[in-house]
């Protein structure tokens, strides 16, 4: 299991429209291979900033498999008119968990 | 309920002694005010990069309970010592759960 934590930045004034988008897409994640959840996150200190999490069983299933589907595209052409900048992405794992 | 995400660099080739070091911390988070959770995720892009995930009731209960309370010097003085640089904290709070 590995979290994708994608950043993005979105033009000012654009975060109603940008959040639509994102519930618009989130059929494209919950029918994409090893796809098991998808959250979005807003910034607290950066309004302009969210945080997409989304999970996947492998690094392959982001990377590979849905990057590489015609649902990445779509996924782009319904999010990408508000992004400010081009998103920055990391994988994490959990390594520990507290509590 | 809000996301405290701490993105942590540590010291090269101390990994696994940060890591001990959160497990041994987590009891302070745990008893701290209005913390529900706490869990280490490690960077597969940056080996040395962490992101601490901390769940708080509000913003006030990280900004103001925690970081006000001896616990907190008590989490420096135990993970501060492998910190490459300081750690850069963001709050984010869940506007969209697509599934």
């Amino acid at each position: 299991m590995i979290l994708e934590i994608a950043q993005i930045d979105v033009k000012p004034g654009a975060e109603a429209e940008f959040e639509a988008a994102v519930a618009k897409a989130a059929p494209l994640f919950k029918r994409a291979k090893g796809c098991t959840g998808m959250v979005l996150q807003h910034s607290h200190e950066k309004p302009q900033r969210y945080r997409l999490f989304v999970q996947w069983a492998t690094l392959e299933n982001h990377t590979v498999d849905f990057r590489e589907s015609a649902d990445f595209q779509e996924w782009r052409k319904l999010v990408g008119p508000f992004f400010a900048t081009p998103p920055e992405v990391e994988h994490v794992k959990e390594v520990l968990k507290g509590f």
